[in-house]
């Protein structure tokens, strides 16, 4: 089972198409049941991932990636892809100190596997701004059995290799940026971004099959009270960066955001969304490398002044009741939906980088429905009805 | 898909056995892959479960049974159950206001749907010594397609029914009360109960096929912090009541608890456990009836003497973080594991009524660890390798 690409040590590394395809083909692994006793539901999950236990690190290596002619100094889009997102993480981690402005400073946490990849969480916790703000790099080395990629490519099919009925498990590489950040005050959004890479080795025993490879990712914007102002600032940060590539992806993986971030048991989307894309492989994969680039580097420009103008905005013991009771939704969607969430829990990542996306503090009110007209039933309206914001 | 029977409009009836052998067997369905875009999972679920759509009552019926000979008068099981949880419901609420001893009442909401069945939802919030106690009843009429029937024949295959290879849909009732009580002081433990009966029709066109027939439930304690004295009488109540119909109930149960209430990601109980049991069907049917009712019947012995002795009991500000962080488990259990939760969200089931489980509010602390020996360290260890109390 391609559990193992999801037993991601934080949530960077949600599934990528192949996993979502196989799930549909073979659901009695990934998707246990829940019903069963405990130790037979151990076993399943036990006989279809090989993931590793995490070693903790002192400091970060200068690569996670192995020697293995497409590591470091190969220039591979794996190489690239890893350079980029630590780069982006030490930047976004720097910006975010300063604009806490407290002294409080990010926590690390670096660990690697004994085959290969690792990663590092650095989380902020309690500062003057920031109630909680985690940003995790993980780079995966993985085994994906021979129907998970059979199951993938089955449906993608678009790199057209030959049908590996006897093909053995496939090796897969992934890595990936994830960072969720929950300001304190009520009228400061709450931030979420993830990019990923994900690729096949080239299958040994079927002479000219080539390497799979997709790119998945998105940044979505959850505040607690409509200011339209921002919303727009920040979805039109968005539309730059995706109209730089392609004038589709904009209007296309807005709309995937919207339907992701579905909390479907409340018939609400978890905010107000931004953009979201998995299984990008049908465009050059420079120009993908260079997109995923581009979304990362359009995180601080898109936040930052939001964050700036509202960070000290007054606010009462209603609002903080109302932002806690959506933070509530925002643990409903992780914990029940979010795919990165789900998989890493029951597949053993490291717990403590994937529930970092979850807020410090959360509320549930029963029956608690906001008065129609109120500028909580504007907020909860557009999560249940997505508006154009541009 | 037996999630028709899931989809209840509340936690009391999370899957009889039938639907948790089911899910191995058409995995499909009920648990669609999330990976799928929005649409076609809604599309997958609506062929699936055919809930109707719960209408609001101004007061409770005097039954929600069907008029179809097994109703009102008939002095069926179903009958009978029915009487009991509602008697135990009212009886508890009122013990639970008087506790209180702040005024706060219970909330009523009632409903109940075109085609037979119903419940009642009681909640109150924000009292004086509880946060948050929900105690709900309901009772469900819904179809189960031919092969989660055979599949759950399969297995239990204990009343021998004749295979039903041309079967249709088999109708089924089930009826259950669930509660769960989060006090204010974190010295004060949560409980949660949950008892309940499912039964399915015998098939109309397979002469001499019996009805089927299930008893679950059980009653758990979640404390923050270790009182023996407390924990010990909670178990021994609970030993108690199982004592009365078999020596073997309480070991027995105590270790499915244990099972059950696991958070396997986190390797943690939820809580100290209590009995826990499903499936129940290969002792005399008075009989398991008698013993659901004298579990239920134990809920105010084993939980009030509790209460009264903890809910005063002075306590500081790590003391209440630690219980928010324990409530953090409680939210990811109910969330990720618990069968009636995670199965009423995705069937269609009412959501408050299945989400009052969850605590008024909860803590998520990045890598919290308590300290070896501290009274937080003893609790966790408590819950990482359960004791026997007694």
């Amino acid at each position: 089972m391609a559990s193992s690409l999801l037993s991601t040590p934080s949530q960077t590394l949600a599934p990528a198409p192949a996993t979502a395809r196989l799930r549909a083909a073979r659901p009695a692994q990934a998707m246990f049941p829940r019903g069963l006793p405990r130790r037979g539901r151990a076993l399943r999950v036990r006989a279809s991932v090989a993931i590793e236990k995490e070693t903790p690190e002192s400091e970060p290596p200068p690569t996670f990636l192995r020697e293995d002619g497409q590591g470091a100094g190969s220039g591979s889009v794996r190489e690239r892809f890893e350079s980029m997102i630590r780069r982006v993480q030490g930047e976004i981690c720097t910006a975010l100190e300063e604009a806490d402005g407290s002294g409080a400073r990010f926590v690390e946490d670096v660990w690697s596997r004994p085959g290969g990849g690792g990663g590092i969480s650095r989380v902020l916790q309690d500062g003057r701004v920031f109630e909680k703000a985690g940003v995790n790099v993980s780079v995966v080395y993985g085994v994906m059995p021979p129907d998970a990629y059979r199951a993938a490519k089955g449906e993608a099919g678009k790199n057209g290799a030959a049908d590996g009925q006897k093909a053995g498990p496939v090796p897969f590489f992934a890595a990936g940026i994830s960072s969720v950040l929950h300001p304190k005050n009520p009228f400061a959004p709450t931030l979420h971004f993830n990019y990923r890479y994900f690729e096949t080795d080239a299958l040994k025993d079927v002479p000219g099959a080539p390497r799979q490879w997709w790119f998945g990712g998105g940044t979505d914007l959850t505040p607690s009270y409509i200011i339209e102002e921002d919303v727009k600032h920040f979805h039109s940060v968005q539309k730059q960066a995706c109209d730089k590539f392609d004038p589709s992806f904009y209007p296309k993986f807005k709309k995937w955001c919207d339907d992701y971030f579905y909390i479907k048991h409340r018939n609400e989307r978890r905010g107000l969304g931004g953009i979201f894309f998995d299984d990008l492989n049908d465009y050059d994969q420079e120009m993908l490398l260079g997109f995923a680039t581009e979304c990362a580097d359009s995180v601080l420009p898109a936040y930052l002044p939001i964050i700036e103008r509202r960070k000290d905005t007054p606010f009462n013991e209603e609002h903080k009741a109302w932002q806690q009771l959506r933070r509530g939704r925002y643990v409903e969607f992780n914990l029940v939906y979010d795919r990165g969430t789900t998989f890493g829990l029951k597949t053993g990542g490291r717990i403590e980088s994937i529930l970092v996306s979850l807020p410090l503090t959360a509320r549930w009110q029963y029956d608690h429905k906001p008065e129609e007209g109120t500028e909580e039933w504007k907020l909860l309206d557009a999560c249940m009805n997505p508006k154009e914001w541009l």
